[in-house]
């Protein structure tokens, strides 16, 4: 019994795809889960005059639940400003989705992979 | 990087679907991995004349490895008898994907899920 929602954003992904990350307005994360191997891509593209991130797609060899947290994780940091986009937990992800405790970790690569992005960004500035 | 083969399962999986398991001729077995959480089902249909499994077909909420490894079990299942079925090796799966060691589970996952299938079928006659 998984949640529809996961289930929904597990068979239509929001924002699956690639930036290049070579663009000056484009911010990189790539990170890895140890308890399972997986990895996750997430990159945000933030418009320079007003420091909102404009764009973010997503790219993972993870699970369902993982698939379901960087497609939500996307669609949430659009608009925002870096420091509200570091603010969000992994348990909001979760608890949106409604993941098992056992799916935390999946939840915790798309929170990791939004700060990657932004540090990366910031680092690029 | 990933070995082309399981981004070519994991981009094309073979075999996804699922059987009514009330059929007579169909054994399904469901299996999950402690390690990640992951769930994997799989089902088989038996010619009941010859013992042959005609058909398999999984459906799996597991990472791009599992996807992968299910896929790849059951083009193998498909045309062999049970004896030779339950004799398939995880590591035999993992090796034809190349996949690392972190990723062993997810192959293990796919050879619980046949020998489960069987036990399933067998349990109906
Ligand atoms: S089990 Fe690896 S990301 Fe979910």
């Amino acid at each position: 019994g998984y949640h529809e929602r996961v289930v929904d954003h597990y068979s239509n992904p929001r924002n699956v795809g690639a930036f290049d990350k070579e663009d000056a307005d484009v911010g990189t994360g790539l990170v890895g889960a140890p308890a399972c191997g997986d990895v996750m891509k997430m990159q945000i593209r933030v418009d320079q005059a007003s420091g909102r991130i404009v764009d973010a797609c997503f790219k993972t060899f993870g699970c369902g639940s993982a698939i379901a947290s960087s497609s939500v994780a996307t669609e949430w940091v659009k608009g925002k400003q870096m420091d509200e986009v570091i603010a969000i937990k992994n348990t909001e992800i979760a608890k949106h989705l409604s993941l098992p405790p056992v799916k935390l970790h999946c939840s915790m690569l798309a929170e990791d992979a939004i700060k990657a992005a932004v540090k990366d960004y910031e680092a690029k500035k």
